[in-house]
């Protein structure tokens, strides 16, 4: 098992990376403050693991909700439902969530937890490996709302982060490969080294061997926890993490979340941020080249299907929060492995790039 | 004008307490961050003030929504809206939202701040008795649950606290004295000469005469915010300030907060507090008797109507959220102006105190 620590100020938290560690009860129980334990998950988790996390919190009055599975239920209205079963079942201030599933569940079984009874602990289990590498590091919670992704939330750090690699073996292959668009990501702002290695290891991740895959997601956690030990609120350079994410979130919104997984809207993104970034002329067309065939070796989509209008994309853009003070903030990439923050970039450009 | 400084971690904020505040442009405008305001009240308080504040916000683009008043439209529901408007007009992570109002729009408003965006800036404006003591000082924001009041909240700070002196010149006479009980509060928990202060004063303070009303105010402040800076997230200390609110959320709750405006169940929280602390052997009769008089004399109710039944009251108690591990956390007297946090209380002593 590996260890990752997260530095945020005094609220430093572990990230554990192994094998079996669902079934590690001594290791839950170092982060488990009171004698209350209330389980948030889905069905489709559930079925694999609920029994096993159940029987791990074995010597705790242990209480769950199944939620129903998809970004469409990441809502107010669903959240609502956690308070319930959390207030129908007399769960105090020391009670303490434990988030079983991907990124949806954990946005909001963090929220749940940063919000009940203003703030109890929670512990994010991620099962999808982009919630191992992305969602379930760096203490982003949040629902959406009609008008935009991720609009109600807050910044709340978990009490640890317990990565049991196991789990990805029961993952469907499209969610796995989602995920991995976010491990690229990783690679191009901040780690050409490891967008390399992703370049030479892509088959064997691809394969689900243990040994890469657990040095690929470690990797993705040290860089991510290191951009948030500097910047827990996304006041700078933690807005690197949203390479490719402000084009994303609007194919996301323009095909009402049912279309794309989080992870192949970003791969989408990451190509339009390399393209964005070729017409600033700061990336190579070499460079973008790659991009672009490293994600389509992963299996990832690289460009807008045609049937989506340019216009619709730009609108849903104009509300992303990404946005400060009215300017388009978007992040570039300077070389793979050098993501930049520019916040002045013309209505112009973005029209080309969607072409 | 008095400036009062809350010491918490790096976020310092002042409070402002005097007269005309609300049209002094330049005091507001050195706390709000960018270009956009958005200003949350309800029609009763906006009747009066919003014009007023509209004008001092000149220089900014600036929204408001206008929410209904009262306790029983605090929830998630109605937050929601204020979500809707500020997307709706595009207001991005640097607007700062304005409360204008009492203890509801402050706790709505604030936790709106808190959540919008993950978290943006809010000045708090309150216009009741109430608020200015308490509600708006500290950090709480919260909405209330079906099956508990404030249960779904967070501790979020504002940049600044404007207290207008002159809003109480509008304020309904009662609401002005159910602001009183919680005045009365922190003379018991923690200043004895103050307490026998507002003996003495009582009259004067009825008659809004503006030299104490500003002294008391102050000194509400003052005490509020040292305990608050000690300890924001009440593991500590803090739950001093809930003296009598035990009693008095439970009271709120089985009149489903139509009967009581909350600084009366306050009131008749804070004779019941000082009754268990006397059955628990900790406070004189005399002083029992003192407390109950000075309530008395403020013009607020002092006991349980005969038509309350003692079992709901218990009932209600059972989700308070100031239990810890499911005990019972009371907060008691030593002495006029001596609170102290008391653990385990037993359930026949609280049946006894609610005869």
């Amino acid at each position: 098992m590996k260890t990752i620590t997260v530095n945020i100020d005094s609220r430093n938290y572990p990230i554990y990376i192994g094998n079996n560690l669902l079934i590690n009860s001594e290791l839950l129980s170092k982060h488990i403050v009171g004698k209350q334990v209330f389980i948030v998950s889905n069905s489709t988790v559930a079925s694999y693991y609920l029994d096993t996390l159940l029987a791990t919190c074995q010597g705790y009055k242990t209480d769950f909700i199944l939620l129903p599975d998809g970004e469409q239920y990441k809502t107010l209205t669903v959240l609502n439902r956690v308070f319930d079963q959390l207030l129908l079942n007399h769960h105090h201030r020391d009670t303490t969530i434990l988030a079983l599933g991907g990124g949806v569940i954990g946005d909001m079984a963090g929220f749940a937890a940063a919000c009940y009874q203003r703030g109890v602990p929670f512990i994010q289990i991620p099962t999808t490996l982009l919630a191992q590498v992305d969602a379930s590091v760096g203490g982003k919670t949040a629902v959406n709302h009609r008008l935009g992704k991720n609009m109600i939330g807050a910044f709340y750090q978990p009490k640890a982060v317990v990565i049991d690699l196991n789990t990805l073996k029961t993952l469907p292959e499209r969610e796995f490969r989602a995920g991995l668009s976010e491990v690229v990501k990783y690679g191009l702002i901040q780690d050409a080294n490891f967008f390399n290695w992703m370049e030479q290891s892509a088959e064997a991740i691809l394969q689900k061997e243990m040994e890469p895959l657990a040095w690929m997601v470690q990797r993705c956690c040290e860089i991510k926890s290191n951009i948030v030990a500097e910047d827990e609120t996304e006041k700078g350079i933690r807005a690197l993490l949203n390479l490719g994410h402000t084009f994303a979130h609007a194919i996301e919104s323009v095909t009402h979340y049912q279309r794309y997984l989080h992870g192949e809207a970003v791969s989408i993104g990451l190509c339009l941020a390399a393209n964005l970034s070729y017409q600033m002329q700061s990336l190579s067309a070499s460079d973008c080249e790659r991009i672009k065939q490293l994600l389509l070796k992963l299996g990832l989509p690289v460009s807008i299907p045609a049937d989506l209008y340019k216009k619709q994309i730009i609108t849903a853009m104009g509300l992303d929060k990404k946005n400060i003070g009215g300017q388009r903030r978007f992040i570039l990439l300077n070389q793979i492995g050098n993501g930049i923050i520019h916040d002045q970039i013309l209505h112009d450009v973005i029209e080309q790039v969607l072409v």
